[in-house]
Formats: structure tokens, C-alpha cells, sequence
């Protein structure tokens, strides 16, 4: 066989990496703007906010110093004790800066926590549905997804029996998220911390997703280091802290990993974005925190009115959502095709929403995600349109 | 065996990925410079140099706007379009924007194409002595790197003799840096034309590093793209365009591999770094690259007065650095284990090198990496601080 006969030559895993399908609706989407059409957006997974103004401030300050040069691969030291002290300021637990490990996006950090823990074939334990990345993360180094399918009764959250059940003597560890996309649901404390011992005494390592605390609604969401130093816990500053474009993540880590995932971070970022780290300085200062804590406020009045909204249009949201900007809904009392469904409901009532399947493979065909990441009008000029083609139906 | 019991889990790649040896001579260095000492730094792989002023201003007048989103996942239209044209401008060759992605840095083009490459046990050849990073990417997809031994003689470059004699029937492709870290060494042209038709002869692809194009001082750099549309280009905006700490970088991709890339790219990284992103659009004003065309001249100065001053000193460096930033130096003359005479070096002399074993395992212990990261100044003062130790040696 010639050179000029072949095709690309793919690794293999790539046949596992799936695209965002959302995307191709965005593209639709902006392709029906082009031509003047109107389009709500509740498909985006990301504040519509700005980066508050003090943050903005002190990436300008430091970037007029023209000295951008790399920093230490685990973030400036500044930056890793501003993070520790917030752990204490809002949770009360303590935790030490060397832990801390400044990273590009909530991304970097899972790439380097499971770069770091997963071996070929080795299984991590996933709730399906839950964030499409984190299976590719997993898949990336060899290892193995293992998807456990969870639903509304369980607040769509992995529980002890069904982690008892698939763990096997290949499973390397528990990845949970907490608020969840798409679902919004947190685990509840207690459980959080029945799960964390039942990962150690498996031997295994507890990772947990908490991208989206600071932004729940009825109740604070506590961090599972308060229940063990021994796990990761990943954070980001895209969306509490409306940095999205910004990429710019963290990550807590035991003491005895930190030495290896440096090396790793070394190797495969050489460092964080310097610019992002000064702005994140910003990121814990009282006009910040004022301006957030307002954000969150409007994020709850979108929740409260989309929530029952979408009910009474039939679509089934058994779980409370109560925290992220998402509510996952059950929409076979109108559909059994989704995915289809959020076709027809970009063409005909221009209303872009994500459908199950970009969140994994339990029952995707019964489910959309609404975003509420647009504003309470916008979302009231969606489901007015919803409201109309569904009569139509 | 207990959870209580058991130390850290660490995945086997771990072992194979080493730290930069120069992280604890920089920590020595600043412990030094922290008891009032002076230190000449060579070791430093970043220019010194500012971002150009019209990036900072592009920058900050994106910041200002407050609306840092994601961009997509192969970066920002215009920016594509702007680094497709400057093919055209700099080098006379047409890219299709399409094929242009823009990444985290370097780092992330290098993640991206070995992610999409690399199977399991599949061989990349490499330079050795080369960017110790490269090896570690490959190892992390499960890949083995094998290293292809460089000497003065052919220009610390892999020839078509060295490349047919490592090819197995695991090889999938040849990565090769053009100039070269640690060495400052081009390809040649005409080598570079029949290297990459051997590996396309093998079935195999060429992965181009070109993330010192723009520092060369005698000759100018051709891109590989104007040998082949069938290979992968990695290219930086961190060391001509002086941008480090922003981390972004871009990847030419053959057209059929960018599917596979975007997919990757939006689960590894979601996007690039937006203020990098619009820094980056004014990286090939006339403004800017005049700012950097002096630049680059000054470095060539450097490199002037630096070479022969190492080579006075005994320091063999038989190939001649004609880019990037570096001389790689032959210490033989004054040592046979240049990690510990690198140690000397600071603590006696106060000058920081980085030994040889950071760039691989081809007679690490006989040389040094000089960096003329820094003023001509401060290098003459080095020379002098090398010439009073070797008198005493």
C-alpha cells in the first residue's frame, strides 16, 4: 500500500471521543440569525454575564506591565494562597496553598488528575448522564468509562448501592459532580461523605466535580474536603466567577499526588495563563463577591420562573434543580426523539436547547437541557414560542 | 490491604515522565538571588523581552468589553484567516484557514496531534537531544518514544539515514524541530524536502515543531508546509511574538485530520484563551513585527558576541546555532557530569545553565544549554564569571 492510497490514519480512540452535538444546532442557529431570524438561546453552558469589572481591572493592570511571562506550572503562589483562604472563608475548612494547583480550565485539571491516576484499563465510575468530557478524559488515557446510570429518584446522582454494584477490581475511582450538568442536583452532604468512605475502603480515589458551587439556590453546597483531605476536588473560575473565555481552573489535591501531577502540568502546560491568574487575584475581593452574589440572585429568578414554566408545558423535571443553570427534562409527553425534537424546535419555533445525548446514553432520547443562561425575558419569549408550537403538535 | 495502608496510586506513565531538571536550579537560584546573591541567568527558555505593545493594547481593548466568552474550539475566525495569510506573506505558501487551529500553546497542538495519532505502542521518532516535553506527550497516549541520536555532524538533526535505520513497522510518525531546542539547529531544506518524502514513502506522518521560526539569524527558516500539505505543522506565538505567559500556539493540520482534531480540542480544552486570542490579531501588524524584527536583531547580537566567548572558554559547540536562543555546548573540556558542574556553576559562579539531561539521554553529561535570554550586559558578565572559575577548575 502507497502513501497516496491511504486515508488519515486515526488512533483508535478517537472512534470513542464524540463531538459536542450541540454544536451543530449553534451552527444551525447562526445560520437562521444570519437570514433575521430570532433565536432564543437556553442550549449555552455558560454565564451570559461579563467578567465582573474588578477582575477585568486587574488583568488590565497587569497586562499593561507587558511582563507576561511563563509562571510556576502550578499557578502563581499568591493565587494558590488566595483559593486556600477561601476554602476557609466559605466553607471553613482548611486548606493548605500547596495543595492548590492552578490549572487552564476545569479541563486542565481533570486531564491531570487522570493522567496521574488511571493506567490502561482501568474503570472510572461515572453518572450517566453527566458531562460528556469526563468519559474522554478517561478514554484519552486508556482507561475505562463506567457509566451508571442515574435518574430523577436518586436527584440523578450516583449512590452507594449503585456504586457497590459496578465497582469491580479494575475500577480506579468515583468521579461525582456536584451541582451536576445537566440535571443541576447536588448530592446531598450525607451521601457525599457515605460515598467518599466507601471509595476508600474500596481503595479507590474520590474525585469531585465542584465547577459549579456558589451558584445554588436553596442551600449552600459544602465542599467534600470537609469530609476527606485524601481526594481531588476540581474547580474553575468560568462559571461562579464568570471567567469562561478566560480558561482558568484549580484543582485541590492530596499532598502525596501533588509532586507528580507537577510534573505532568510541567510537561503538558508548562503553566496556567499568566493574565487569567492576575484577573482570578481580583476574583475573591468583596466588590467581586457583591457583584456574583447578585448574579446568583437573577439566576434564581430565571430558575424559579423556568422551572415551573417548563411543568406546565409538560415537560417532566422531577428532580429539583438547585443549583448549576441547567434543568434536564423529560420530554416523552412529547416526543420520543429528542434529538430530532431539538431540530424541530430550533426550525419551527427558534428556540435552541441541547439534547440528551450530548450528556450520555441513559434514556438521552427523553431528555433536553435548558440552560437559563439568558435573561428572564428571553426565557419568557422561549416558552411562549414552546407554549405555541406544542398546541400545535 | 486496607485504604490506610497504601501510599499513593500513581498510573505507571508517571515513571517514564520526568520533571525539568532545571526547576531545582532555578529554586537554588532564587534561594541565592533571596540571600542578596547576583545571578546571570542563561537557563531561562523565554525571551526577556516585553509582549509588543499593540498586542497589549489589542488585549486590553478586548478586556475592556467585559464579554470573555468561549470562542470555538479551533479559535476565532479571524484569527485562522490572519495566521493562513502571514503563510502567504512570510513564505510564499497558500494554508487554508480551515486547516489553521489555534491552541493552548505549543503544548496543546502537541496533546492535540498525538491524541489523534498515536495508538497504543505505536513509535514516535525523535531528535536527541530535543524539547524533553516531546517525549512525555507521546508517552502519555501509550505511545513509545524513540529517540534518534543527534550529533555535531549532522547538525543535532535526524538525517534520512538515522530516521530509515529507526523505522519499524510500530513507527507512526517523525516529529522534528526546525530550529531545534536545546541546539539552535536548522534542517536544511533540501533535508527537510527528502525527510519528509521518506516518511510519506513509510506510510508514516511528519510532525514539524517550527516554534522558532522567526528567530533565525543567518538564514531564513522555509516552512515544512511548503514541501507537503500531508503534515502537521506546531507552530507558538511564545518566542518571536514574545507572548509565553498568554499560552497560544497553533497547529496546520492536513484537512483530513481536522474533524478528528476539533472533536479532541473540544473535550480536552473547550477553546483557547480569548484575551490570547485577541492579543494575537495584531501579532502581524507592521507595528508589531517591526518591534519584533528588532528584537530579533538583538538576539542575533547576543548569539554574536556569546558563541565565540563559550568557545574561547573551551565550550565545543561544533554545530553552528543559526535560531532560537540557544547554544548547546560541549563541556567535556571541563567536566565529565555537567548536571553536577552545572551546580558548581551557580553556586561558585553564580550562573545558572541548564545540563543536558533535561534534552534526553544522547551524552547528556557532556554538555550544557547556554539561553541568551537576557542582555548583552549580563551575558558578558556571565563570560566573565565562567572565565575567573575554569582559571581556578
Amino acid at each position: 500500500m502507497t502513501a497516496f492510497s491511504m486515508g488519515p490514519r486515526i488512533a483508535a480512540r478517537m472512534a470513542e471521543i464524540e463531538p459536542f452535538h450541540v454544536v451543530e444546532l449553534l451552527t444551525r442557529a447562526r445560520q437562521l440569525e444570519a437570514q433575521g431570524r430570532s433565536i432564543i438561546h437556553m442550549e449555552v453552558g455558560e454565564p451570559d454575564f461579563p467578567t465582573p469589572r474588578p477582575m477585568l481591572d486587574a488583568a488590565i493592570r497587569y497586562i499593561h506591565t507587558g511582563d507576561i511571562h511563563y509562571t510556576p506550572s502550578l499557578g502563581i503562589p499568591e493565587l494558590r494562597q488566595a483559593i486556600a483562604d477561601f476554602y476557609g472563608v466559605r466553607y471553613g475548612v482548611a486548606v493548605d496553598p500547596e495543595s492548590v494547583i492552578v490549572t487552564a480550565g476545569a479541563s486542565a485539571a481533570l486531564l491531570l488528575v487522570l493522567g496521574v491516576l488511571v493506567n490502561p484499563g482501568d474503570e472510572i465510575l461515572l453518572a450517566d448522564p453527566g458531562y460528556p468530557c469526563n468519559r474522554h478524559f478517561v478514554r484519552c488515557f486508556e482507561g475505562k468509562p463506567v457509566g451508571i446510570p442515574v435518574c430523577a429518584e436518586t436527584a440523578y446522582q450516583p449512590t452507594e448501592e449503585g456504586v457497590g454494584a459496578a465497582w469491580t477490581d479494575r475500577t480506579r475511582g468515583l468521579l461525582v459532580a456536584t451541582p451536576a450538568n445537566p440535571t443541576g442536583t447536588l448530592i446531598p452532604s450525607e451521601r457525599l461523605d457515605r460515598l467518599t468512605r466507601l471509595v476508600a475502603r474500596r481503595g479507590g480515589t474520590m474525585l469531585v466535580d465542584e465547577i459549579y458551587h456558589g451558584l445554588t439556590y436553596d442551600i449552600s453546597a459544602m465542599t467534600a474536603l470537609r469530609f476527606s483531605a485524601e481526594l481531588f476536588v476540581i474547580n474553575s473560575f468560568s462559571k461562579y466567577f464568570g471567567m469562561t473565555g478566560w480558561r482558568l481552573g484549580w484543582l485541590v489535591a492530596p499532598r502525596a499526588y501533588v509532586r507528580e501531577i507537577e510534573k505532568l502540568a510541567q510537561n503538558l502546560f508548562i503553566c496556567p495563563s499568566a493574565p487569567a491568574q492576575y484577573a482570578a487575584l481580583a476574583a475573591f475581593e468583596p466588590d467581586t463577591l457583591e457583584i456574583l452574589e447578585s448574579r446568583r440572585a437573577q439566576f434564581r429568578m430565571r430558575r424559579d420562573f423556568l422551572f415551573p414554566a417548563l411543568r406546565e408545558l409538560g415537560f417532566g423535571v422531577a428532580a429539583a434543580p438547585e443549583g448549576a443553570f441547567y434543568l434536564y427534562a423529560d420530554c416523552s409527553a412529547h416526543t420520543d426523539d429528542s434529538f430530532g425534537f431539538s431540530r424541530r424546535l430550533i426550525e419551527e419555533a427558534g428556540v435552541a436547547v441541547t439534547p440528551g445525548r450530548d450528556f450520555g446514553s441513559h434514556a438521552p432520547e427523553r431528555h433536553l437541557r435548558f440552560a437559563y443562561t439568558t435573561s428572564i425575558e428571553q426565557l419568557a419569549e422561549g416558552v411562549e414560542r414552546l407554549r405555541k408550537l406544542l398546541r400545535v403538535l
